[in-house]
This record gives structure tokens, sequence and C-alpha cells, in this order.
């Protein structure tokens, strides 16, 4: 089978993802046929990252999937020219570094690293911090990431409680949803780390009544989508001082505008859209697998489901 | 039965130990008679900590066991006055707090988090941190706090090359001894804990030597014993820019004095010995298991081997 796989989604992945991708297609049973442009009526799945050039999804007839490299699909899932399957990336790398980046700024801010670092210390206050079994963190979002989050929380022994907006059951973390959950998890927790996608029903879901619910001196981590939070809302509670830090991974614009207040706050850590990122081996092994159960007939993995909108 | 308990290890501490102890004592059985003072001949047992005040224990002739609030014992093990059993410290709690400072600052060191804290963003220098499977970490001591981190940090994926001076073998840690092997597991080590009892053996373990093996840009963190590191050689290592930066918990003279170099030097983060900590409830309970096997004649926990040091 050789089916035609166009590739859109810039020349710079490209160079990165060709080797990875037509290896990944051998493996999978497949020849690689992997091309940058081609008349669209000829083409049987479309890999995409936004910017990706493609709005127009109506000429490529025959395509038979649409294959995202990332995991938010907000940026495509409402280009209502797009009538093809469209499916999200779950990569293991990608979860790997994401939880290493919530396991890290979580540890980080459990135990007030901060007043240590690129600072000399003043005096001796040994204060030990408290225990992670006393320190409840919420995961907002229950995906694949969420989850993964969730479990290695929960192994260094942080009380995770789970949030997702529809109900969820999972053996190993308490969930909590809905409306009346968010007020409920928000209440008890001293950190909340923020993975849903973003969705019109998610945008602002950290807005400032979210954040007043919050206990005095808690802390936001996001690493999912920019604006699940409201910006002014979240640099109100810090000037308060209600809420102890944020640490932002995602934002509105980015690259973050270099005048942008969060960048010189000092309740406020930017890290630029580094937490986790898909790896060209093991994302290539995803589109693979999902051509080749395009081609045998099987439903594709990671499919999105267009009214919720991941 | 109703041992007399000598607790020696300061006022401060008693007022703190008083209330578990005794609840401890309760719930394995015993009448709690503990005194801060007692004529030496009517002492069953020893509660003691570094400074305790008591420098001949030849008078404690009755006395069953010294039994230590702290993990390390070296400013006690070489007491020659000293001829009852020594336990050390092992407490589930301290152990939980070292494995969270720990997998804390690896994970720090790790994903680079230096560069985003306590100074403002500059750019968008979106390099993303390569995954824990490719970051080689060293632990140095294999005993209970060592493993116990080595453990923690395979499940998120670090590759740890485990150390003890003498052999072990241990299921899920590659375990290295001797010279050569920690030789060899610095050559491979990007970071270094050092875990380590202090004995003879051990003091300067890390000196120029050590440091020279490991690869450039490498990171040091003492969670152990300020006297496992050679200081002078570490500053050395860090102004040769060879090391990339260390991570202390632990140093010779505590609190570490005002003008030392680490407190101000960029490459180092000093914590005020604040990695982990024996907490009162859990403690309490170790130590009321030691007097009641003591006074069943069951061998004690976390027996002190004196030719060994710990």
């Amino acid at each position: 089978m050789t089916p035609t796989i166009l590739f859109s989604a810039g020349a710079e992945r490209f160079d990165i993802y060709a080797a990875p991708l037509e290896d990944a297609l051998r493996r999978a049973g497949l020849t690689p046929h992997l091309v940058t442009e081609a008349a669209p009526e000829a083409v049987d799945y479309i890999v995409v990252a936004p910017g990706s050039g493609i709005s127009d999804f109506r000429p490529y007839t025959r395509c038979k999937a649409v294959l995202s490299l990332w995991a938010g699909v907000e940026r495509i899932v409402g280009n209502p020219t797009l009538s093809q399957p469209l499916c999200r990336m779950v990569d293991t790398a990608l979860e790997a570094g994401m939880v290493e980046y919530v396991t890290g700024h979580v540890l980080r801010h459990h135990l007030g690293m901060d007043r240590f670092i690129n600072r000399p210390l003043a005096g001796w206050d040994a204060t030990v911090p408290p225990l992670a079994s006393e320190r409840p963190v919420a995961m907002l979002g229950l995906g694949a990431l969420g989850l993964a989050c969730a479990r290695a929380l929960t192994g260094l022994g942080f009380p995770v409680l789970g949030w997702s907006r529809s109900p969820r059951a999972v053996d190993d973390i308490a969930c909590h949803h809905g409306v009346e959950g968010l007020s409920e998890v928000l209440a008890r927790a001293q950190i909340a780390v923020t993975l849903l996608p973003l969705t019109p029903q998610t945008e602002n879901l950290l807005d400032a009544a979210a954040m007043a619910r919050m206990p005095q001196g808690a802390v936001l981590i996001n690493p999912g989508r920019g604006a699940l939070i409201d910006d002014d809302a979240l640099l109100a509670a810090l000037d308060a001082g209600h809420l102890g830090h944020a640490t932002l991974d995602v934002f509105r614009t980015e690259p973050l505008p270099d005048d942008h207040p969060f960048r010189s706050h000092p309740r406020v850590t930017v890290t630029p859209h580094i937490a986790a990122a898909t790896r060209p081996e093991t994302a290539a092994g995803v589109i693979a697998e999902n051509v080749r159960r395009g081609e045998a007939g099987v439903p594709f993995l990671h499919l999105v489901d267009r009214a919720r909108g991941y």
C-alpha cells in the first residue's frame, strides 16, 4: 500500500520529521510516500500542525484523516471546511516531558525552593516544609496528560484532587466534575495545575471568581493553554496577595510580548512553552499507526470528538 | 513494665517530643516514664540527639540502648565510653521528606529551572530539555534514604546509577561499589546525589579527583553530610566551569558562617539543612518500638554497626 501523505506542518518540521516518519511507516508495513506538495485530490492523509497553511480542506476529497502533530487541536477543530476525521497527537515522549515539568514545578512550589535560588542565603531559617501528604494538589483536566501527572504526584505522596468537566471514573485518583466539583476542588487545593483542552467551555475557566475560591497563598501552574486563565484576574489576585505565585508555560500570544507584565512580575514564573514537546521519533510512530489503521479500515486512535472540541 | 527513659536531646525538643513519645509508648503496651534528669544507674534507655550533653555513658550501667533521634550518628558512634547498643533513627517521615527534596532538586536541575526563577524572562528561547530517560543520575549511598530516593527517581524515568562502599544487590537499581565502581558511576552521572553516612572512609569522598571524573557541567546535590565533600575542591571545580552547579543542604559548620563563599556563589544553592527532618509523630513510634523490643528481649531495629560507623 502506498498512500500519499501530505506533510503540511512547515518546511522546518519536515526536515526533522521526514526520516522518522518514513522509518515508522516502513515499520508499519507501508511504503512511505511523503510529500510536501500534491494535488489535493491525490492526498490520502494530511499531517498538520498549527499554521500549516491549509485553510480549506474541501478539495482533499480522497483524504481519509487529518493527523495533528500537536496534542491541542483548538486552532483546527472549528474549521468549517474540515469534514475528514481529525486525530490528536498522544505522544509518550510528550507525556513524559509533561509529567517531569508538572512534578518538578509542583515540588518546587511545595518545597518553597524559590527563596534559595539565584540569591545569596541570608540567615539560617531552617523551617522544614510540610510533607507532600499534607499538600493537596488539584489537577484540572484528566485526559492522558492530566492523568499521567496526577499519578506521578500521587506516587510522590501528594493528595490529588482530579477535576474534569464531565464525570470521569478512575481507580486511583479522586475525581470531581462540573461547576460544583470545581468549586470544591479549588477551595481545597494549595497548588492547582491546569491541563485542560481549550474549548469555549474552558476558556477563562480560571477567572476572578474561581481564583477567589482558592486558599490564601495558593499557587497556579498552567502548562495547558494560555486562554484557560483570565490574565487580568490572575494579575489582580497576585497583586492582592491572594494567590502566592503563578508558573505559566502557555500564553494567549506566543512568544509572550516583551512588555507583558507576566515577564517581570515577582510572583510569576514564565517558561517559554517548554513544558512538553512532541518528539519526532515517538510521534512518527503514532502518525504511522493511524495511517496503517486507515488503510486497514480499523478505527483511528485519538480521534477528536468535534462537538466536544478535543 | 515501666522502663525509665532519659530524654537527653535538649529542653526544646522535649517540649515537642514528650506527648508523642508518651502516646507511642502507651500504644506499644508500656507505661511511659519519660524524664529529663535521672540518676544514671536508674536509666533503662537514653534518647539522644547531637549536642545532647552526655559525653560519658559509663555511669549508665543499666541502660539497655541509646536511641538516636537522628539518622546520622557520626557525632556519637566514636564515643569510647559508649558500650551500650546504639540505634539510628529510620523515620518514614524523614524518608518521605528526603525523597521530596532529592526528586525536587534533581528535577529542578534536569529541567534547567533556574534560568526562569527570580528573574524576568528575556527573549523566547524555547529549547526543550531532554527527557529524564536521557539524564543519568548517580545515587551515592544505598541505605534506607538513598534507596528510597533511587526508587522515586527511577519511577520518574531517570536512569539511576547506585553506588555504595561495599557490594549491594537490589532488584530494581543498578548497583556499583568500591573505588572502581565510584569512578565509573561518576563518569556517567550528569547529576550526583550524596546520601552516605559520614565515616572516616567517606569523609572527602567527593574530592578534586572524584569531581574531575564527572562530565563537564555535572551537578552535585548533597543532602547527606557536609564533610562528604571537599569544599575547596568543589569551589575550584565550579569556578573552573567543570561542574555546573552544587545544591548543598549540609555543611561542616552549621549554621553556615555568614561569610562562607557558598552563600553567595552564583553556582551554589544553599538550603539551611531542611532536606529532611525527623517528625515527632513518626519518630516517637520508632523509639517506642525499640523500647518495647528491649523489654521483650527482641533484637533492636536500626542497630548501628560500630565498626562500620552506621
